[in-house]
């Protein structure tokens, strides 16, 4: 079936200027737009785990395979260029399976112009599998690492937390182009996505930097479906603790200069929301803030793979 | 056990020049050593299909999921650089699973001086799957694609063929030094790597390239392995018909014209025998010429996916 999902897949495929070479040969050819550097990233969903296959869209997976990608670059304040995609498939409705995925997958692909450079696409009888695999391209002022944080940088989130499972977490945006239009105008220490949970992530940021983070909770913006969550539950998790720890929001977590971070809040520079949660520490840990001052240590929590 | 399993790797990754940023950050950062051009491909082995993980040693499944991508690199006449490597690991023994897979792979990749630039690590409820992507250089001399035989050109190939089956599927040499020697000191027209059949690889190649092509089947390099698998099969099918069609060899089939062939031939740049198996032709098709010249049309045959 793949040489019958190649030439579905070649029809639909648009020219990229950067892949004078695509699917069809032993390997796509690529060619970088300047700098003689790249950013490699890969990411794998798998049923049951990232996805219901029997309860959802596979065109929503699809577009999620990619999306997660897509927020890895931005992360690295870095340009998509090329995706290779590896597909696991059932033998039940493979080719039709497979075309689904894709038809999630081009348009969120065209939207960030990466090429679809190549991929392997098998039947087995395991459940479905896939993998995405995303190049990227840095910018002028360089990869945004996750080290590069310092005591007293405010932390700075876009977007809202919590409450992804009710949909969000198929849906989001990836903030490529938040990562570079910020990247470009301020000064940024460090960025990580928020994959695995706001406390979690950030937990990770500041232990790569070698430094602690506070975080004044009543300043977390939260999300409609984080509230809708903690309705349900009856009090059980508070919408707070959703925001904190559930994860797959896609948003940017970066590290700036109190200043900085200031005038970017002034400036409004993008469409979503820019929030100041706290700030980082010379002290290990991670701690919260309530709103009448009092800090008590925050245990890390989030999807733990 | 993604975190745990993250700390082993890290241990046991040497620093490479091409790498300043490797895993634990949301991407790895990659240097180019000159041409602003690169190679990218992707193989997913899976359960079953590639192999029995129950009855061999992970650490050979590691290697192969390494070596697939290393002789789709060597088609290009590419140098590697970098991989990442997604797992979708079953729940019982992972850890060691993951170990042991990785302990198959990082041997093969320091031979070729591949960085293990990052990876995604999952458990799940099915059977094991593995994805390797492999990003490679292109040389002064540019990729070797499988579009540019010409009619006239001879076919060339590497090593021998048949019955891989028999062990060499996993313990293949991929071909990659043999590929930069070729392209670097001869005129080399088009290149594939024999991956799903010699009959078969070599229509594609003929196919992308607009011609068809003949066999001399009395030219055919046959591996032992293959005569093993005829005789054991009582004749049911030659070794011939091993070579032609079993697939897994690894090896590189090549288009030059047929002086550049010759000098290739007499010069023996390489450990590994070099042959001449035919020629490309205008008629599109497969033949197949024995002994005696007479020609009849070749199915091409081997493993579709």
């Amino acid at each position: 079936m793949e040489t019958e999902f190649i030439s579905w897949l070649r029809q639909r495929l648009p020219p990229h200027p950067q892949l004078p070479l695509g699917p069809g040969d032993d390997a796509a050819l690529l060619r970088l737009s300047g700098r003689p550097e790249c950013l490699l990233t890969v990411d794998l969903l798998t049923d049951q785990v990232d996805f219901r296959l029997g309860e959802c869209d596979p065109r929503r997976i699809g577009r999620k395979a990619l999306a997660v990608n897509l927020s890895d670059i931005a992360a690295m304040a870095g340009r998509p260029l090329a995706a290779v995609i590896a597909l696991a498939l059932p033998r039940t409705r493979a080719f039709e399976l497979a075309t689904e995925l894709y038809e999630g997958m081009l348009p969120l692909a065209a939207e960030y112009a990466v090429a679809i450079a190549g991929g392997d696409t098998n039947c087995w009888d395991g459940p479905l599998a896939i993998s995405v695999t995303l190049l990227g391209e840095t910018t002028e002022r360089g990869p945004l690492r996750r080290s590069g944080a310092r005591p007293g940088d405010a932390i700075v989130v876009t977007g809202r937390f919590g409450g992804s499972i009710l949909g969000r977490h198929f849906d989001f945006t990836p903030r490529v182009r938040e990562a570079l239009r910020l990247r470009e105008r301020y000064e940024l220490r460090a960025g990580i996505d928020v994959s695995d949970g706001l406390s979690l992530d950030l937990a990770r940021l500041a232990q790569a930097s070698g430094c602690g983070a506070r975080i004044n909770t009543a300043d977390v913006p939260i999300a409609d479906a984080a509230r809708v969550l903690a309705q349900a539950e009856g009090g059980a998790e508070t919408a707070l603790a959703h925001a904190l720890g559930d994860g797959e929001d896609f948003e940017l977590l970066l590290a700036a200069p109190p200043d900085v971070a200031r005038r970017m809040l002034d400036e409004r520079p993008l469409d979503v929301p820019l929030t100041v949660i706290g700030q980082f520490v010379a002290e290990a840990g991670l701690w919260q803030v309530d709103a009448g001052g009092a800090a008590r240590p925050l245990v890390p929590r989030g999807w733990v793979h």
